[in-house]
Order: C-alpha cells, then structure tokens, then sequence
C-alpha cells in the first residue's frame, strides 16, 4: 500500500474572507447558502458539521443504468448545452450570405482553448466540400523547384503543435464610437483559440528552394472566392505553418479541412483556408483583399495596407453585455492577448478609467495565446463601468480608442479594433455595452 | 504600410538531408515526387523553377459557391474523417456493456489536445442523463459546515484551467506477456489529455472547514453504479480540481457532465464523474472499487490497495501495430507521460532494446500532461523492433514488464501497466504488438 495513510490535514478556521470572495454575477447568488440552510433543516440538524448531506435525496440517476457505448462514437456536447453555439449575426443580418461570418461564445468559453465546434468562421464564399485524396497544394514561382504535394505526403512530414489564437481584423468594428453590438459575442467573437498542427512552412520552403530576390509569397485558396493573400516572406520563413490540425484532429471544414495557412499573432485572412498554392515573387500582389478590403483609413485620407499584426487586446467576458450583476462580490474575468508575444499583465478599472487594477493570470502564459485573467471586486451598486487594458512581452499597451484616433481615421466599420473596451452597469446591475 | 517591404529572404541550397527525412510510413511514399515530375512534364517545364503548378488544374471547389453558415451552428468534423472514431472492442467483445469502455485513437491524434468527441469512456453503468439545473452536490462528513452546492452556485467561484493527461489504470492490461490487442488504440487508448477547467477543490473544503483528523474522502457519483473511491486528503488539499469544462466547454455527458473529480496524474477511476458528494472522514471507506477492483497482485500474493499514481509511461504512436513502413526514412513519433511531474526525456531504440538514443521533445512540455516525442530513423529493411523508454523529472525511468516482473506479480487483466512496449516490423514492413 503506496498511499496507506496521510497526514496531510489542513485545519480551516477563519478564512472566511477568501470563501466569500466568489462572485454574485449569475441571477440567484444566494441559492447555495439557502440550499444549505434547508438541508441542514431537513435532516434535523444544527451546524453540528455531521452527516447532514447524507440527507441528500439519492438522484434517480443512481438508481437506473445509463446508456451504453455504442460500437464506435465520436461524442457531443449534452443537450443541456444546446445554447453555446457560434451565431452569425450580430447587429446587423448579412443578406449576402455566401461571404460571411459566425462568432464564438467568448462568454460560455472555459479555458483558453476555444473547441473545435466552436472556433469562429469567416468564408468568402461558403464553405468548401474538398475530398482530402483529391487535393493538391503546390509551391512555385520563384523556386529551384516547383513542388506539389498531396495531402498523403504532408502527413508524412515532422509536425509541430502550437497554442496560438487567431481574430479576424474586422473583429469588433461595428462597435468604435457607439455602442451597436450587444454583447461579447458580437462585439469580440471573431476571436478563438487552438492548439495548432502542421508543418513550418519554411522545410517545405527550402525543399522548393527561394530563389534570390523573392520577398512575398503569394497563397491562395481552393474556396469559391480563391480568396489570396500576399506575405512578406520574412514571416513565411520565421513561423508560419502548414496546418492540418487543431485541438488534436484535423481541421473542420469550416475551418479550412484539409489544410490551411496559419501566421501566428497576424490578423485571420492571411490564414488562408483550404490552401491550394503558394507562389514566391519579389513584390506583393495588391489584390483585391488588400486594396478594396483588409486595408486601415488614415487621418491624411490615404488607405494604410499590409497591416497585419492584431496589437495586444483584452476584454472582460464576465460580467459583460445582457448579463446582470449584484451588489457584493462580483468576480471579473477576461481574455487578453497579443500578436507580437505574451501578456505580461492586465490592468482593470472597475470606475470608469480613473483608476486601474493589475489582475491574476492564469498559468501557462503563452506566446501569441489568450491568457485568461481575473480579479475580485466588491460592487456597492453605483452604476459604473468596467474595462480591461492589456500589455504585451514587448511593452506596448492597449491603447484606447481615443489613442488609436490620433494616428488612424475611424469612419465607418473600420478593420483592427483594439480599444480598450468598457462595459456599463446600471444601479439595477445590467452590463451594457459602453463604447463611446 | 507597415510591412512593405522585408529583406528576409533566406537561400536555401544543399539542405537535401534534411528534406529527405520526412518519413515514408504511409503507403505511397513515392507520390509527391511522381506527382511533381508529371505535373511538371504536363507543363513542359524542365526545372525551371518558374510557373510549373500555375498549370495545376484549378479544383471544382474554386468555381462554386460553398456552404453558407446556418443561423447558429455547432460544428462537425468533415465526413471525410469518418473513420476518427472511438472504439469499444479491443481483444474481446465484452457482453456486459454496463460496465464498459471505448478507446481514443491515438495513431489519429494530432498534437497532445484529444478533442472532447474522442476522450476515452470508461463507465461502470453507462452514462447517466443528469439536468444540471437539479444537480447538487454536498461536502459532508468530517467538516465544521456540511455544503449542498448548485451547479450555478460552482460556476461562480473562481476557476483554473489546467492541461493534464488522464489514464485509465487498466490501460494495456491485455497485454503484458504476449500480444493481444493489435493496434495503439487498443493497447494505449484508454488515455487522453485535455485543458481542464473548474475549481481548486481545496477552496470548497476550506469553506466547509476540515476537522482535525480527516485524512481520507469519500468520492461518489451519481450514476447508476454509484461509483466512488476512497482519495488521501492530502491530494485533495494538494492539487484535485472540481472540474466542469474540458477544452473550452461544459464537459460532454460520457466524461462527468455536469461536474466531475480531477486528480491529475492519478488513476482515473479516482477523477469521479457525475460528482454528488464528496464526505470526509478518518479512514478509507474499503469499497468494492478498492478491493475487488483496482488492486494490484503482488508476489507474495497479497493485492495492494490504494496504487494511485500514474508512473511515468511512453509508446511510439507511428509506426505502430497494424501500419506498414518502408525501407527509407521512418520518423517515430509517440505519447510520454507521468503522473508524478513532467517528461524530462525519452530514449528511442530501433534493435531491439540493445542501444537507445534521446528522442526529441516538442514543447512546451508540461507537468502531468502528454508529451509528445520524435526521432528521425533510417530503416534498412531488415526485421527489428522499436520502442520507447520514458524518463520524468523526479529522474524516475519508465520500467520493462521484466522489471514491473520483479516487484509485481503479473496474473492476468493486472492494472497499472507501465511497461516499455515494443513494436515489431517484419521484413514486409508490417508492424506489430511484439509484447513477449
């Protein structure tokens, strides 16, 4: 016997202070305490500290077999969870609906890992059916050697697996100087996170061999709107990968099956789904998805391109828009994360911007990941508002949309929303987008 | 333009070896360079290097229109991947399919995140339908204040979010002195890893308050076995977690839905699903799950009870039984784990046990959670056997069966197999369970 006795005891007496600190944001705080008082009472007893759980109806579910395992499976979530699903509208209803987008349920994730069900979608022109056999991804233009490889041979090459978020550019921009979007679904769902598999693109980059002089690539993907991007090659060779995989199977269809481009910490459409090529050339293409669209407006009128980074960014999950809140101990809790490293810390306001509070995060911090992060507050019931604001590995700080005014011009739904994001609450404890 | 121009370009000339090492498990190894020739001869191209694959056919995909997102979706792996299944027959059809178990497939599993559809079932009466809104549960026994919590009263405390394998004690347990099962899945899939998400147990404790002298608690479930276990307190205290997530989401109904025990790096029978209670008292409780089941036969004939821990483990995942390789490059790759801390290394042989070398890991690597390892081999074609040799951070190095041999008796469906376990390749390639 291994683990026979312990010793192990830890005698609790007055930490009450640590135990009452959970929060009160959910609609019936005093449930558990009242649940206590009327099992105690049920079983006759009186904080003797005893078998008064014991009490504790036995649930039918003891008392019948469950179901069985069937043959083979692949599991889903419960019924009960029938709600925590990716919607594809927010404030408005996309009538052209072949170009589109759904939102992750930032509110219901638990973790850092975004599941697989659950990872945002942006298609260009629907979703792709590719039968893997019979794709073909190629490499060519400036290279000693024009390569194609079928997916039978990109599984047969080293991978490497990565934590890495991804977030649309035009992730928030209905919601930069007035409030439209409701809650953090719409206002910051085109944001997930996965655990990435693939290939470096640079082993397949150097069996094709860069000729000299070539500084973009080219990639391009089998989807009805062959949606393409350029990249600067620098980032092709330092990082980006071929992936085929997330949280441990390969990608759903909607998410690029059978493989996509992934350039950690840059903004989502250079992540090309359903890769089909890569070309190398010496300058960038300037199609389409980067002159008439994915581009930033200026204070000077001209039109910035190429912006790919997604800057650090945070945003309190919860408690924020439709949920409600009491007086008392309020839990909050957050994303933050950043393109060009790690967090290094959150800070929060809980009045309104005056003053800042630097929050817990969560383990492992990782790099061009979301880290979760949390702080306690005790809310009196004075309407106030509530906002989080992150710094990065490299020193850079979320900047409000105010900072943000000052070097770019915000008309209209405008890409790369960063802004340090408020939400409100009212003295009857409703959270309400605050932007303004 | 933030990134107009990049001078990164990187020139790539004699890196032949290392291109060649992608390995040649799978059944075509030959094709991409035959496809490269053909689609190159069907250009008219001789090595150019220049616009060979702008001749690849455009594919069927690129000129229509996908499909569109629904209203609201949860989403599905592609039909093409079908076959990613768990499944629950290895050697022997079991014919009480109560009390039963289905398999993760590891072969198929791309980085160290199981997807929640495949985390592996282990159920000693099927798995229960439970509302969480009527699920309670209760902290009892030895503490100054016995506690009914509601599911929403959990989801308020604050929670942590921890990567961390579970394995089931029978995993392999067919297979200690001649092969049975046939593939990875069958011998090693009764073991999966996910990010866990819930409550530091110690918190819920703490406010119950321990009584001196509790140093064991009673964990049960509320599913139609009633499944519980005696658990040290000191682990309790230590690291156990309340869990309700798994990867992002409410746990799925097969792992524990809606709350469940977490003991990283202990067996899982002790993670008790369905969680209704957990009572604390001063010895443990002897249950049939302690000594009829989940014991260890030992030498002099008596069983050890109480054998939690997970020793440190590993088995190369590729090739593995029932693949076939060829001569050439072979990459192995594979799972090592430990209950008791990180992998600190895994040693590779491809003679038979008679010279090991380092395998490489891939980060990060973290503590009770699944690493994953590869090495680059050159098969010459002649039969052998390969396996994998795991060794942790407390410098524990994973044993032989002849070793386990030495301390453990090994009579039939015994638990806890942790054993190096070796793969056969025949001249033909084929790979088998060489277990002996």
């Amino acid at each position: 016997m291994k683990h026979g006795t312990t010793d192990g005891t830890r005698i609790v007496s007055a930490a009450r202070s640590e135990l009452e600190a959970h929060s009160s944001i959910t609609h019936n705080p005093g449930r558990r305490a009242l649940l206590t008082r009327s099992a105690a009472a049920a079983a006759g007893l009186a904080g003797a500290g005893l078998a008064g759980a014991d009490m504790l109806p036995v649930p039918s579910s003891n008392k019948t077999p469950g179901r069985p395992i069937p043959e083979t499976e692949y599991g889903m979530p419960s019924k009960y969870e029938a709600h925590v699903k990716r919607v594809r509208t927010n404030v408005f209803v996309n009538k052209q609906n072949f170009s589109d987008w759904s939102f992750t349920p930032l509110h219901q994730q638990l973790g850092t890992v975004t599941p697989n069900g659950l990872i945002y979608e942006r298609h260009h022109n629907g979703v792709p059916d590719i039968n893997p056999d019979q794709h073909r991804f190629a490499i060519h233009g400036m290279v000693k050697r024009p390569l194609v490889f079928t997916m039978a041979d990109l599984m047969k090459y080293p991978s490497v697996s990565r934590f890495h978020f991804m977030e649309c550019s035009g992730n928030g921009l209905t919601d930069w100087l007035k409030p439209m979007a409701r809650t953090v679904q719409q206002t910051h769902g085109l944001l997930s996170c996965a655990q990435w598999t693939g290939i470096p693109l640079s082993t397949l980059l150097d069996e094709a061999g860069v000729q000299p002089g070539a500084t973009w690539a080219l990639a391009e993907g089998a989807d009805g709107s062959a949606h393409a991007r350029s990249i600067p090659m620098q980032k092709m060779l330092d990082d980006a990968l071929l992936v085929y995989a997330s949280n441990g199977e390969m990608l759903r269809p909607e998410n690029g099956y059978p493989l996509r481009l992934f350039i950690p910490g840059w903004e989502g459409n250079v992540s090309i789904k359903w890769l089909r090529r890569i070309k190398l050339g010496d300058q960038p293409w300037h199609l389409r998805s980067e002159t008439a669209r994915y581009t930033d407006p200026m204070p000077d009128g001209k039109w910035r391109q190429f912006s790919f980074d997604m800057e650090a960014k945070s945003v309190i999950t919860s408690p924020s828009g439709e949920m409600t809140v009491r007086p008392g101990p309020v839990e909050i809790v957050g994303f933050a994360w950043s393109g060009n490293g790690k967090i290094r810390a959150v800070d929060v306001t809980v009045d309104g911007g005056r003053t800042w509070r630097e929050a817990t995060l969560e383990e492992p911090v990782l790099d061009k990941c979301l880290a979760r992060f949390r702080l306690k507050w005790q809310w009196d019931g004075s309407p106030t508002s509530i906002a989080s604001r992150a710094v990065d590995s490299t020193g850079y700080v979320q900047p409000t949309v105010e900072d943000i005014q000052k070097v770019r011009a915000i008309v209209g739904f405008v890409q790369h929303h960063n802004g340090v994001f408020p939400w409100s609450i009212n003295a009857a404890g409703e959270v309400k987008n605050a932007i303004a």
